[in-house]
């Protein structure tokens, strides 16, 4: 028996890929779909690319449309989703898309959000020690932002190996997607082509205190992350370029063996051999990490840099992924690992 | 029992995108890839996105290697596909991705490629009035060009209904993707990106006498094709504006309905509602093709447009839906009406 | 002594390329920028490339802000100039980057823009028959449109030598920049970012009526022009694909020779070698036009392809042209022929 | 009288880009322009961007072509200039865009280049302490690499400061035309739309040891840099950020005053106001810096970024500010601070 699936926020594009993920997934079922400004809309209008559900009309997102499905995603504003899932009842797999349930630390979430923090529910990054425990079975996730997958992807396995000072340095370029579908000048068109430009630095971008809490429970230690976002002129796609000092007597060998050992049967984290550089457009609408390590001798330093989609891995994919393990369904089933390139 | 396929040149563009759709194909097994200046090399460093695939190494191209299949995908430069078809014999289905047996005019094919006329085999464009007969357990496909695919869909309905008048005009927007892989200096990044440009110009490209064969054969006429390609800043999509005058008395409902009537049990066209125009992005990845038609009362024209990924539709999927017809398989069997967006 | 100029509008892309223009122009001392939504703003904020101007502040678009200068540009939403205008007094030299100014024929005017018609201004078309003396010494230009600039400077050749039929079709591709700097959810860049797509099509685009008036006061009769426009994915330029059946004994020769002669002294327009076809990128920031013809002897067409900069010749660089005429200056004075490539 | 200028290497991105500022130099006249495998050729064909030149024919890089001119840029491949320079003579001007004359260490030269240490010239990049007073008047200039200038540009104040610790992490993302002409798969449009990618990682680029001795001499200690070069779609531009920790005691105020001070008279390098950001579209085409610093207390760490164009104040721009230097002109003629956006 199918599972039955609803969306809020159908109209965005987490929601988006979200849809087009679960059209692909064998076990589920598509149900309600929902949206706020764009109630009433068919879908072909706001997701021209998901011809299947051309004809589905919106409705607005209320614990009633939501009611009788078996998994809901909440693709929300930030806020928005405790009440929902409380709402919803303690039956139903709320699958949060947004920020609200992913920190610990309240004071963190108050710091970054200004805003009262609503708790903390399994963290659906799978390929973190003890996260499929947490998911399995589990009636709520907390789906990571797409930075901290790409970069705890990047930097975990050498914390995990004691190999790392705690003092990490993370560059990434995301595909503008990332920024959302509402309109704001600096995300048109003609803005970003050909352009490359930061944004929060300094440490103001509200992924920092999300890495600094994978990596540091993965260290056992407190770490710092300077943290650096950058808009890069492409729709899709995270590039997240991390290092930090190698601890005193590591080299070449013991970085690629530590990485080697964390990945070598993760099925959606492609450590690639050496050589060989991660792209985005590799991993383009798959759910597949590329991975590389390198040390850098003279600067004593880890260099390991990650490639994901950011909407597939980085939000709706990582999403199906931990929902097939809260089902108890294969972890892979429904998603791919062959991007779509060129 | 899975079907047996090879694919010979499979480092190019044509050749990848075949392999990434039959890895999803539930009735295909991957055999041989072959390759000529790459052989010898893994796939994973000449298809990064093609994971499953990443230590496959490419074999030569020849009688031998792709010996033991059930079925042969054929991406090789023109004037190559005769002599291996020949070698594989005639139960084996042979898949020709290639222009060699597109034309079914000797003295075209020799004004346009300048070498002799191989022979001509069946059609692979399923949606063209008789095609899915012809190709029903044929062992000889001639895949599509790209534009003509785009322009045929777009146009060949209003040939179909008797309502278009027999001089056509296309002009057509490709996506780099369909230059190939070959590295030449028009065809580099810092180039293309950011602009547009035409080529072959004033009947000169090669796909001018194929759209003419398709059309005429609709319109049951001669008709005459003015096409002009552009290369536009995307990897991917062909966009095809196509227009030519409506007969006398045709008004705007006359031509929906000629539309409507063509397309309202093609799996893979969607003909949009009125007033939504395609888009290539919709589109990117999958096998869907969305067309949209408008009468210029002024202009006396009928314009049709028709979005599509060349290398999906316009190329590796239109084989795929191909074979499916010649195998008996579902038409529909492993290929994705969804796009990959934004 | 400077001539001190005005620009309503600032904050928009043809403001700010007119700003771009006129501070590399050697008779031009730049006066007040005024804004509406923008008023009070650093230009620095809203045009970060202007670094010469980034401490100037928008003041409201007022009779009195605009007071005192020689030349006024107006960047304005259609149907505000005519008052603004006015306002200023006959002496100022008014040059309308909008539509309200650009058609002779009222009804026209009112069935594609939906308001009562202002008037006719001079047209800022230099390359046309008598434009240069009609802007000679005016205090009244209208710019034209972005595409009737590219279709006109391609076709008119055509229709000034008789050697056209009278019913053209117009397929021109624009970057996004052309359609403003307005937040809209399909001009995000994670909407154009690798897509093609058209819109207004079917004769409802508002440049036709003035590529109709343009090439029929050429042609010396009526003509029809069927036009497409699409959204290509770059923030600059525009590539007009044009063409008309040739009249009865017209040649390849016939054709070469009509551009020859039309453009043998024109010092913005470069009709290429045989052989070479125009490319947005080779006119990227410059006010050049890149032209090329061929004929099509099995269709019977004349194909002629122009490439501009939407925001430069198209525009702002358009604008200054006609104002050097306007005000007896060298007309290629402050202007450049050399593009911004790769 | 004129400066005669003559550029060997023509055909490529860097040569194209110094003719397209040598056009707009009032004080230089073009004289020769040589290539190699493209000698003979048309620059049109070459360089389509370059309309006033497009009737000149490139002769063969040699002694002869390139005698008899006051200043000779060379855009040759590492390990020639050499030869050329020693043919020229000592009175004539010969400026370097290639590598072989900006490192000091013939260690470091030969371990990142593989060949024999040709030698040191004076080092183009004027806002380099001491760097004006070696460039006035020489004959030799060597042309800083793409990256050194923009990681140098963002760094050089906090270390002349003595408020950086000795440790630099740079990431920087470049537009495709850094990596040249000569078509290569990996540079196809096909490739790198869509996609961000790495690669010299580890410490082997080239650029490396470079960036080491511009901040090791202005900080008076030897310093180490861990630099990771990425590739973004788009066909110039470099963004650059950059970090190292701040020595104790060092907070935002102090960082930003060394920033203020750097700076306050450079006219190509534009400190942003606090809270605007650099994008590389906002220098495209020009020769301007925009610079930007944060300081992140709770990673205790400086940020600094810098957004050129990658060819011009990258390459051609910096070659021209330096050889206005060398000559005595003003070191600002010819050169722009206004970027080509959107």
């Amino acid at each position: 028996m199918a599972v039955r699936a609803a969306v809020a926020g159908a109209s965005g594009y987490a929601g988006g890929e979200v849809l087009r993920l679960l059209l692909a997934h064998p076990e589920v079922e598509i149900g309600a779909l929902t949206g706020n400004s764009n109630a009433g809309q068919r879908l072909g209008a706001l997701q021209p690319h998901l011809w299947p559900l051309a004809d589905r009309v919106l409705a607005e997102t209320t614990a009633e449309s939501l009611a009788g499905h078996d998994v809901v995603f909440l693709a929300l504003p930030h806020g928005q989703s405790a009440a929902v899932a409380e709402q919803l009842g303690p039956d139903v797999l709320v699958i949060d898309m947004g920020a609200d349930f992913r920190l610990k630390d309240a004071a963190d979430w108050e710091k970054f959000y200004g805003s009262p923090h609503a708790g903390t529910w399994p963290y659906g990054l799978p390929e973190l020690p003890g996260a499929r425990a947490a998911l399995t079975g589990t009636k709520r996730i907390a789906v990571p932002g797409c930075y901290p997958t790409a970069a705890t992807l990047a930097l975990f396995p050498a914390y995990a190996a004691r190999i790392a000072e705690p003092e990490a340095v993370i560059v990434a370029a995301s595909g503008t997607s990332g920024a959302g579908k509402a309109p704001k000048p600096h995300l048109l068109g003609s803005e970003v082509m050909g352009s490359m430009s930061p944004y929060g630095v300094g440490g103001g971008h509200r992924h920092t205190p999300e890495m600094i809490q994978n990596l540091g429970a993965v260290a056992g230690e407190p770490i710092t992350v300077s943290f650096t976002p950058t808009l890069a002129p492409m729709p899709r796609g995270i590039l997240a370029t991390c290092s930090a000092k190698a601890v005193p007597g590591v080299g070449a060998e013991v970085v690629r063996a530590a990485y080697e050992k964390a990945y070598a049967d993760e099925p959606f984290v492609h450590l690639l051999p050496e050589g060989q550089w991660p792209a985005t457009a590799a991993v383009h609408g798959s759910n597949a990490v590329q991975v590389q390590v390198a040390y850098d001798a003279a600067a004593g330093r880890i260099i390991a840099i990650s490639a994901i989609d950011n909407l597939t891995k980085g939000t709706a994919g990582g999403a199906v992924q931990s929902m097939n393990l809260a089902l108890g369904l294969t972890e892979t089933t429904g998603l791919s690992t062959i991007g779509v390139a060129p």
